[in-house]
């Protein structure tokens, strides 16, 4: 089964993927930050034979007890986005469910008892938010969820309380960066109930121009709100940034992108960071036309295989960060 | 008729090209610093007779009056070392006898009457200073030269009386540059009647970590025992650089040599510094063996071919500095 992330999305040139997440509880058990251990493993169970409880759908989703895995594969998943850093920190009585392209995964036992997520490339959040929702609604039927008629859904953290659900896109926004129109970009959608992170959701750094752009409110609004105003905004921010991507001199931004292309081909060690910075560039080229002969999808592919833990994950040892940096290199020399 | 430098030299992982010149002058005639117009050519016509006398030579040898020539395509052969900058300058009366390799140009009225110069691809001084003397014969056959039984060959300049010989070997030293150690070679040949200097002689700076070793007495000594001293220096500095090399991180040195490889490859734009110094890079790292694929020889070629007036004479017009530096990316891209 191809992953989600080696398909080509819409609006690919700007927006990297799409993300839905729903937060779910069940009624009468406290929140996992208070639940006892054989508490967490019924809600683990019950989640489970909710969700798998047919021959297609076992063929589709598994199971996975999160002490189980080793550091290196629970590590990889959170560069992938796949869990959050939170969910791998400490693994016992957790548990995830994951679909076979990894598009959607369940953590048990996260922040709340359920975290529903889709993911697809591109821009994609209806399709992404009815996957979302119909896991919901399979959940929902076998399930006993906590809510309440004037707040909604009830969620450990007062900011998911309501819907429950974060939109997010993934946006590469270099030529914004450069101008350095991102940071009033930042301030203008706080305004309005988004926000604007680094790739790693809350708190971390922008890693390659890579910005994570999410609703924020889910009290007193509805779903489908969230996610139209979300929309709205990003094609603000798409349309500012491709009109930033015509200002660019092009002919230095298609010397950059081959720069860095050449870079990427040739070099003997790669950091993560000079990787992620360099591929950034030849994506701009790429998005922008200017590089010819390299899919938006496969760059995509790369950042991902690129990643220190899941070079390691993919290598089955663990390597010290010199010999991470050559793998890298030889990996990213001998795929583009 | 293929250029001398397209050919692969002895040792030329260290040495690039030698170069033998003999300085000449016509007795009773004064020198050209104080020449008439009419002397000039006298003189020109005089060397052209006397080397150009049969029909083999006259295949052989082109003899080409200097104001015939377009300012490019003389700047051009002062970057291919086959004419001195001065010169190009003033180039009334001034003319040229070149040979159809290249490899042997006789200029006429530079600081001297006669200034023979035989190049040759990597360490030769042997047969370069052979090419030159068979040449010299040639001409001394004919020619009255100013000779003094006690001071030797008469020059303008005090500095070449006696042999009127310059030898020179084009040494690539990154290895030593890099250590700091060409500042101490340098201080240790200037005591043993020998200098290193810039790519293009007296005054002029290193590119590209390419040195000029030459000797400079040329009084009280004979042409034989100024080559000999050449050549142990010349093996000196040569075993030098290659423990240099040795003791450099290997890794680090493969790296280098491909990044700049890769960016050759790739850059569509690339000052001539910028240039010198990646190509640098790359000779190191197929000298050292750890690039394969690329002949050494077709290295000086590219550098030859890449300077900013050499690549104007071949496009056949004048270029501003960023249409000659992206036709040099180009030219270097489409020949690497």
């Amino acid at each position: 089964m191809s992953k989600w992330y080696t398909s080509c999305g819409n609006q690919s040139d700007t927006v990297i993927s799409t993300r839905i997440r729903l937060a779910r509880n069940i009624a009468g058990v406290p929140f996992p930050s208070r639940m006892t251990a054989q508490q967490r493993k019924e809600v683990n169970l019950a989640v489970k034979e909710a969700i798998i409880c047919d021959e297609n759908r076992a063929k589709r989703f598994k199971y996975i007890e999160m002490d189980t895995l080793p550091d290196i594969t629970v590590m990889s998943m959170v560069e992938r986005h796949i869990i959050s850093p939170e969910f791998a920190k400490v693994r016992d009585n957790k548990a995830l469910i994951l679909s076979d392209d990894e598009s959607v995964s369940i953590m048990l036992c996260e922040e709340d008892h359920i975290r529903i997520q889709v993911m697809r490339a591109g821009l994609s959040l209806d399709e992404a938010y009815a996957e979302a929702d119909r896991i919901d609604d399979i959940l929902g039927e076998k399930l006993n969820y906590a809510f309440n008629e004037r707040l909604g859904y009830l969620t450990e953290c007062p900011t998911n309380l309501g819907t429950g659900l974060r939109a997010s896109l993934m946006l590469h926004l270099p030529a914004l960066e450069m101008s350095g129109a991102v940071n009033r970009l930042a301030s203008t959608v706080s305004k309005i109930g988004l926000t604007i992170r680094g790739t790693y959701g809350e708190g971390t750094k922008a890693s390659a121009s890579m910005y994570q752009l999410s609703n924020q409110v889910t009290l007193g609004i509805s779903e489908k709100a969230a996610i139209e105003n979300l929309k709205s905004i990003a094609a603000q921010a798409m349309a500012q940034e491709k009109s930033a991507r015509e200002n660019l001199d092009q002919f230095a931004l298609e010397d950059n992108a081959y720069r860095a292309l050449g870079t990427l081909k040739f070099a003997r060690i790669l950091s993560g960071d000079e990787f992620m910075k360099l591929i950034s560039r030849v994506r701009l080229g790429v998005a922008t036309g200017v590089v010819e002969g390299i899919p938006l999808e496969k760059i995509e592919e790369l950042i991902i295989d690129a990643g220190a833990a899941t070079l390691q994950a993919n290598a089955g040892e663990p390597l010290d960060a010199t010999e991470r940096d050559r793998l890298r290199a030889k990996i990213i020399r001998e795929r583009l």
